[in-house]
């Protein structure tokens, strides 16, 4: 019998992260597509647009005014999905129908005062504010919340509501499942193997290359070897932290230069605003020992071979298991051939 | 302090069948939506379309040429995401480096030669052919491989690549992410309960009724308790069965029925045809006691508000937990009180 190919062979792989599997079919990739479209993003924007519920200075949806603001702008917002004075209770023990009501709070944040640039083009410093602001949200809310969930969703095919580049901090009084998840996944693997998972895998994928996007002292990012969006990437840095306030002036501004370059080489891939979902993950603000966790982030970008064809999850995906075609390797070698320079400004 | 009101205030339901918790924020229900919108089907189709590969006697994309055929047809997938012959092997034992390759098969199956009648639009004995051909997939690809998945995907926002009403059937020789897991959350509700999760489930949902979309001698539909989609449901039979191919005949043709009425109503609600992914988990086909397993159908609806807006799961549920704005309830009440006639055929 021949040897298997994982280059070409359709296989299955390994998440240590969410114990589950996803199925790469390499063989697939010369699929024709006819069918849904996406808009794609116009690219010409005002750097101020006068009728945007989020520029500075304008009037919200709710009639509220913004103030004159430069830099990062946070606020409550204005249709949260928790709210802070929910009366506490839940339905009792029935094992059918089980549930409990909730507390929490929801921000949005907008990057800068500009409606025309998304995160790849801030300047570095603008980057390294909004940074900032990500860990005094987490600081200021930990205190009274169990989970501060802080993302971006960009772009209008990821149900992104506004095209002013934001992002959103929702915090709540329970662990939501995807990071009790993560929370399992890494204190099981620090009793089996007596090391941090994450720690352990972002110094085995620096050491072999494959699958980094970009690199610095502090920071990789690296398309996982288990990734289930086609182009999907996990930020990670390479000391062991646990969440994003830990994080010291060094890293910060690595941590700019790697969003930077990653977000760039998104957009240079189909020279498109390159949308997704991207969040972070690091240790949740309840007491006890959190060793087994390490800070990350998570892109999940949508897109599969252009500005208008993307993945769909669905049939197979929603009921059965996630499925690509391309491999995490060829993914990634994709992204690392692009230039650091954003097609925006890069002359021509 | 204030009773906690589940009609109104954040919650988080647990599904038991997956192991999870949803959020739910009805409150949230007036949020206004200036976001992406979907282009609707178009509703004039003709009977037969010269250009589509699937139609009666047409040429298909890789050259083959259907034949003349009247009722259900199926064919193997021009690009399978499985094959049947791909070498044996894994990566070895590395934790953070796991794959192995796997063998299966896909097949499409076109509900009829009529390229203008999806599911709901098929006379009930066209919807019993369906479903005979189902069952028969399901018992020859069973004797090959361990989990046979039989599904739609309807719509082109659900990533549907041709609008002629078909299907798909997926075999491969691992049982899904998906499909594992349901394993082991009903194997573990029989053994702490020591009652089947579903059947006791489908007798208190049909005794209640608040979640009853439609119901008949054998089957029922509701939209579960734990519903993460806005307009979710389940299909499941009233008697324990473990597969489709358990189905006796008066089965089938209440499931067309229960299938027919379901469908119609979803299509009324937006008078569109309501886009989903749907498909059946029943119990694999691996040696063993499968008892703890019952038959079942999800549907996935992405549709919120009306044919063009609907729900994205993204950011915060991505990276953290699915969420929702309407109740189960209230979705369930707004699905059954539409009319069992199809909007397409009623007058005006
Ligand atoms: O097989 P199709 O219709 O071309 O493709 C569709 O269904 C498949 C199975 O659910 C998915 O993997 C694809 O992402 C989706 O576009
Ligand atoms: O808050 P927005 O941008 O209006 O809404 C978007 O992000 C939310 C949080 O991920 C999701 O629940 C919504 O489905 C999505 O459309």
């Amino acid at each position: 019998m021949d040897k298997p190919d994982f280059t070409e062979d359709p296989h299955r792989r390994f998440n240590p992260l969410k114990g589950e599997w996803v199925l790469v079919s390499p063989h697939r990739n010369k699929r024709p597509w006819q069918g849904q479209t996406e808009a794609t993003a116009q690219d010409q924007k005002p750097a101020h647009d006068p009728t945007c519920f989020l520029c500075s200075g304008n009037t919200r949806v709710n009639g509220e005014v913004n103030p004159v603001y430069e830099g990062p702008f946070v606020f409550g917002n204005d249709f949260p999905a928790l709210l802070t004075d929910t009366p506490k209770g839940s339905t009792g023990d029935d094992p059918l129908f089980r549930a409990e009501t909730v507390r929490g709070t929801a921000r949005v944040i907008c990057f800068s005062e500009r409606h025309d640039l998304t995160l790849p083009e801030l300047p570095l410093a603008g980057i390294r504010g909004v940074i900032d602001l990500w860990a005094r949200q987490l600081e200021e809310l930990g205190k009274e919340y169990d989970w501060v969930a802080i993302f971006e969703n960009k772009g209008a095919v990821m149900g992104c509501s506004n095209p002013h580049p934001h992002g959103q901090v929702w915090a709540s009084d329970f662990i939501p499942n995807e990071v009790a998840r993560e929370d399992q996944t890494q204190a099981d693997y620090l009793s089996a193997q007596g090391q941090n998972l994450l720690v352990s895998y972002a110094a085995r994928e620096s050491g072999d290359g494959a699958r980094t996007v970009a690199e610095n002292d502090h920071w990789i990012a690296v398309v996982p070897y288990w990734a289930t969006w086609p182009f999907e990437t996990m930020v990670l840095p390479k000391r062991h932290v646990l969440r994003l306030s830990d994080l010291s002036d060094a890293e910060r501004d690595a941590l700019a230069e790697i969003l930077k370059r990653l977000c760039t080489r998104y957009d240079n891939l189909f020279r498109t605003e390159f949308p997704y979902t991207m969040g972070w993950h690091g240790a949740p603000m309840t007491p006890g020992n959190h060793d087994h966790w390490q800070l990350h982030a998570h892109f999940y970008p949508p897109l599969l071979r252009s500005a208008t064809v993307r993945k769909f999850m669905v049939g197979y995906e929603m009921l059965s298991e996630a499925q690509r075609d391309l491999t995490a390797e060829s993914a990634a070698a994709r992204l690392r051939d692009q230039p650091d320079v954003h097609y925006k400004t890069a002359a021509g």
